[in-house]
């Protein structure tokens, strides 16, 4: 039964379809990731557009000494979907992802799950996807040089977005972690770029068009004051995501223009945890939509305070479920059973019906 | 990957052991279905008594025109647990189960989830149990006869269940479909049990000692009304759980004992979303616990507002990872990835290391 492969039919019934970490590098593999990139942004667009179709919620967390684990639920008519995410800062000193993921695509009509996939890469494709999207309509269009502050697992995925989507050829980098920016530099070798490795994040974001926060300890860092924040700039703060955890000093965001993806959210995530209830915000969608303005100036300084929202998981999702079944890769799971009556559940155990019963 | 046998090794790194519908069926003929109720209500009371090292929100639900699904999730400081479950009424005209469930476990210091498990049948064992181990504590020790109302997909558990732990030897049944009834008949033959089969809820419900509805309609049912409701009867009313969804009428519940799982969650979902915010309940742990009173006197009509809590799925999904273990049952699937530098997820990507990269 898991080694059949899907097909059409994986619509009906009660069949899920499964893409683990192995399928979805080969889906990786075989797209390239700078199609999966621009392909999620194309369906972040597409999402973000009909904002209002969708059911929202701010995140179900869990927050232990450690770290946190969340559920993060969304739905419209058709699909119910949502991702299971941690953040655990000292997984790595474990060998452990600090970030892993999964999620589920649903029928909203019969609550069959469809999709059961991985979501750690895919999180990080869907991030820097974000991160382009909302630069792309905040950032000024002749920006060529972006900062990467914290070079962990999402940094290239970061760097990717914004050369492609945006034009940046030139990275500075830095992290507390000079492995980690030996990593990337190694990682980014031959991709179109001009890197400077930087000895502190001053050195890396002087001259920057962008900056790029992507840190992990879960604190109210300081990685950006206001005397390091240039007129122009786009700050595009991706590390600061749960409450206790954020990235920028205050002072940066009282001369900034602040944009978020859906306030209730990041109003308790976000940066601007850090500031009073009215502090004004735009949401991303509006500025898509063209209903609120973007970037008002050359001058001014613009943040995309980016907690994750489940909106962009959805957008995954259903760009794995098609890319899978476009490319035949995935594998079909008895998550469900399949019953001649679906009334008796317990004929199931009848064993002589067993073998039969659950054949997909 | 998918057909190794799993070990004790699935403790370390970032395995997942996957038991789906096919293993769970195994599993559960090769315990005995007896064996395993009377194990999951073991580990429901375990659990129940230790109630406040638990972290308890109520469900997140995502109701549409057709239905519900339900993100529920609890831990305590060692495992996180959530369970996802759909509630279709309209889902058997499809041939589909009225409610499917999986549900995850995972671990709270790192955020890796350890099991992934069907949970379609372990919700139908899982509730079965927590009747059983609530009448235990509410019902006339004496009783041996239990109407039962509502003969879809959970009755023949909820039959076995209190056979094994209250002693009821004689079944009255009705359903509003006479095929429903018909198939639990048939499946309860040989059981122990004597049956008869009703034209009425009056009918079913006249002179028994315990009353179980578990209907599936998602509407504000009477399905118990207090004319019908005899001095001594204990109520298992487990169809009621959502909004908008309720069994009993509120004549009933006025002149009865009532009980409930988790009062802040009940308050939403239960037969006493009917009732005044201030309308007395018992938590049931606390009577488990000896701390507060269940049955009063042989007279006394008691009520289990039964909804079903997070908690319970954990004591389910503990159950299913030990048994699963033991037994040798279950796969392992790459849902996380393994990565020899977890700050270098980029690298999942690099053809060459992709191979051994996702090596379980």
């Amino acid at each position: 039964m898991l080694d059949q492969p899907p097909s059409t039919a994986i619509h009906t019934a009660t069949q899920t379809l499964y893409v683990g970490t192995r399928d979805m590098v080969r889906l990786v593999q075989r797209k390239g990731l700078p199609a999966c990139i621009a392909g999620v942004a194309e369906q972040l667009r597409r999402d973000f557009l009909r904002w209002n179709e969708f059911e929202k919620t701010a995140r179900v967390a869990s927050h232990s000494r450690d770290g946190v684990i969340e559920l993060m639920p969304v739905a419209d008519a058709a699909r119910f979907a949502f991702k299971y995410v941690n953040g655990h800062p000292k997984n790595t000193r474990e060998g452990l992802p600090t970030v892993m993921a999964f999620g589920v695509l649903a029928d909203v009509a019969t609550g069959a799950p469809r999709l059961l996939s991985e979501l750690t890469l895919a999180t990080a494709i869907r991030t820097a996807a974000m991160s382009a999207v909302a630069a792309q309509a905040l950032a000024r269009p002749d920006s060529r040089t972006m900062a990467l502050i914290g070079n962990g697992a999402q940094s290239e995925f970061q760097a990717l977005a914004f050369r492609d989507l945006l034009g940046i050829r030139e990275l500075r980098l830095f992290d507390v972690d000079p492995a980690a920016t030996a990593k990337l530099v190694a990682n980014l070798d031959g991709q179109g770029f001009s890197l400077t490795v930087c000895a502190s994040t001053a050195e890396a974001v002087r001259g920057a068009d962008i900056v790029t926060t992507v840190t992990a300890d879960k604190t109210n860092a300081t990685i950006l004051t206001s005397e390091l924040v240039e007129p122009g700039m786009h700050l595009n703060a991706v590390g600061g995501d749960c409450p206790g955890k954020t990235e920028l000093h205050r002072g940066v965001l009282e001369r900034a223009s602040v944009f978020v993806e859906f306030e209730a959210q990041t109003r308790i995530e976000g940066e601007i945890q850090q500031m009073p209830a009215d502090f004004p915000v735009t949401e991303l969608w509006q500025v898509l939509a063209g209903t609120r303005p973007g970037r008002c100036s050359a001058d001014a300084v613009t943040v995309f305070d980016s907690v994750g929202f489940a909106l962009e998981d959805y957008s995954a999702l259903s760009f794995v479920h098609d890319t899978a079944l476009a490319l035949g890769l995935g594998q079909r799971i008895d998550l469900m059973p399949l019953q001649d009556d679906p009334k008796d559940l317990f004929g199931l155990l009848r064993e002589e019906r067993a073998a039969a019963a659950v054949m997909v």
